[in-house]
């Protein structure tokens, strides 16, 4: 066929130009003889696109000098250990707030290194909205504040950045980096999986405050160590080089479409035209606040679940893949990332449309 | 340029028509609209590329059901973490040997979690070779024995098995998986950072006999829990997908080449041939006694250092690229894995042999 349009949550859909230039360069990157998964991290070749892909990272988001940029490995879920193993120093506990399944995950790994306090969670509303900020209770001296700006499973996204004072604001933004501008500035450490906005699965970006580094436990694995990562330029072993260049395409792309303002812009009209269509819509439903509706995961349910396997069947058939809803939430869900085109969007809502019609 | 001959020690050179294969699926995986960077890792599709991938590896390197097969992420020195972490147990002490500088780094990181006994060492030789087994003070004890059966930098390898009786023994492969015929029976784990014989880099083999399951420290981050990782299909987390793929179509080429008995007898003929060489020759010299040569990593110096700038810039232009040895140990290295064609060795001998005519 030719290219569908994949709804996965991720790994997830990827510019096609950025893969078209992926192809051309497959077996010979600029006439060195070699493709970039065959190249030395440490040649002049590969230090310069590690080093474009940074710089072009920095600018996007906005990154000033004060932030170390990480490119490791592990997943966000290897971050769920790091984050406490590096960022607890000599402080008894840190303070997580619960917002859905992502949340839970980093709460249940963090425990097993610290003191940890939920000082905050969206359970009594059925993860369907974000607690008041009013009422959560922070601990002046906790050694961070940790949070999920966007459930990519739940749907659930925020629609500020909380203000902690001098507690370091840690964020897994693996779902909605580089999705719309956001002020980093007011953050100490952020990480993001890269199979969602910025590249292929086995990267994991980190973007940490320089004077948070240097506090690691001493039962840090080294490949764990931020001040270890760091000052070694994200090489201190071999990175996931392959991983690196196709993440430094995607920022190229991502220039070229005008940034974070102009992604921002598109990404906010998907989402509205889809959520828009699901209010207006006697067939489909979504359960979360519109305030904290996510702007990149769009769950979903069918008036009768009896119709869901129908429902992907002809998706499927026609090309939009993947709508599938994750196991412990059931029903549909739409990951409508940055490389999703609008027409991706047109084309699922239309589908819904005429879904709904024959069979609702 | 055409490919170039890449004489790298990793990331390392990939079979021509894996990268053709890779290529062509760029875009869209066998008519799925996707690329298989941009699948669900746990699609049916995806699903197969990974239980493919394992199948392969375990008919080429003949592993048992006894062993899980891991594809994990962080490289090999995560692993210098994950051994302790998983395998020391109840155990006071582990026993590792060191024959250079990839030994070392792994006695350094696990000393980090407990108590390490250095039982041979290359160093009095240079190391320059293996030290007698006789020789050897292991404890019978120990929770495991590490060894690096091919030093990647000193180019170092050992031509046979240690034999340790109940403890479980413990290697470091990367350089060496699947470049020979091995009893992988023998062994209790074995770990292999992919970018040398096995894929791209940002992934890890890691082959461990079931019985040593269930044993990590508690402060073990569960990413590094073999157990976890076991359990879960190596997809605990989002896997380093993309580079599973292409670790999987270059286990097929192994196959369609013969397996590793046939890439043993290339290896081998590779080998002696560039070694024959450099022993004939007076211009170059390689250190190590013939016996525990590497079949992968063959370091020679020039007899003059003063030439290794122009011996490095001619044989750029040949195409010849990456033969310049590892700071540490300095003069040159030619890494020839199995995707190093033998035209490749006879091309590097010929401009050899030119070089140290014109000059020498």
């Amino acid at each position: 066929m030719s290219r569908a349009y994949n709804f996965c949550a991720g790994p997830a859909t990827l510019p096609e130009s950025v893969l078209q230039q992926a192809r051309e360069e497959m077996l010979d990157w600029r006439g060195t003889g070699m493709s970039v998964m065959e190249m030395s991290h440490r040649s002049d070749e590969f230090v310069e696109i590690a080093e474009n892909a940074e710089q072009d990272l920095r600018e996007l988001a906005g990154i000033s000098d004060d932030y170390a940029v990480l490119f490791m490995q592990g997943g966000a879920s290897s971050q769920f250990s790091a984050i406490p193993l590096n960022l607890l120093g000599d402080k008894s506990s840190a303070d997580y707030v619960n917002t859905g399944i992502w949340s839970k995950k980093a709460i249940a790994e963090a425990k097993r290194f610290g003191d940890v306090q939920v000082v905050a969670s969206a359970e009594a509303s059925g993860f369907a909205s974000i607690p008041d900020v009013a009422d959560w209770q922070t601990n002046p001296d906790a050694a961070y504040l940790h949070y999920t700006p966007n459930e990519t499973i739940g749907g659930l996204e925020f629609d500020f950045i909380p203000e902690t004072g001098s507690v370091p604001l840690v964020a897994d933004m693996s779902s909605t980096m580089l999705s719309r501008p956001m002020d980093f500035s007011r953050f100490g450490l952020i990480y993001a999986g890269a199979q969602k906005n910025i590249g292929p699965s086995g990267l994991v970006v980190v973007i940490v405050r320089k004077d948070l580094l240097g506090k690691a436990r001493k039962e840090a694995p080294t490949m764990l160590n931020y001040q270890v990562i760091a000052d070694n330029g994200s090489m201190y072993n071999t990175p996931a080089t392959y991983s690196w260049y196709l993440a430094g395409l995607v920022f190229k792309w991502l220039k070229a479409q005008g940034g974070v303002e102009a992604m921002g812009r598109i990404n906010e009209r998907k989402a509205r035209k889809l959520y828009d269509f699901i209010d207006t819509s006697d067939f489909y439903a979504n359960p979360i606040e519109p305030r904290f509706r996510s702007w990149m995961n769009v769950p979903f349910t069918l008036a009768d679940d009896a119709l869901n396997g129908d429902f992907l069947k002809g998706a499927d058939a026609r090309g939009l893949l993947n709508l599938k809803g994750h196991r412990s939430v059931g029903g549909m869900r739409a990951s409508i990332y940055n490389a999703m085109p609008e027409a991706g969007v047109d084309a699922l809502i239309h589908y819904m449309a005429e879904f709904a019609k024959e069979r609702g």
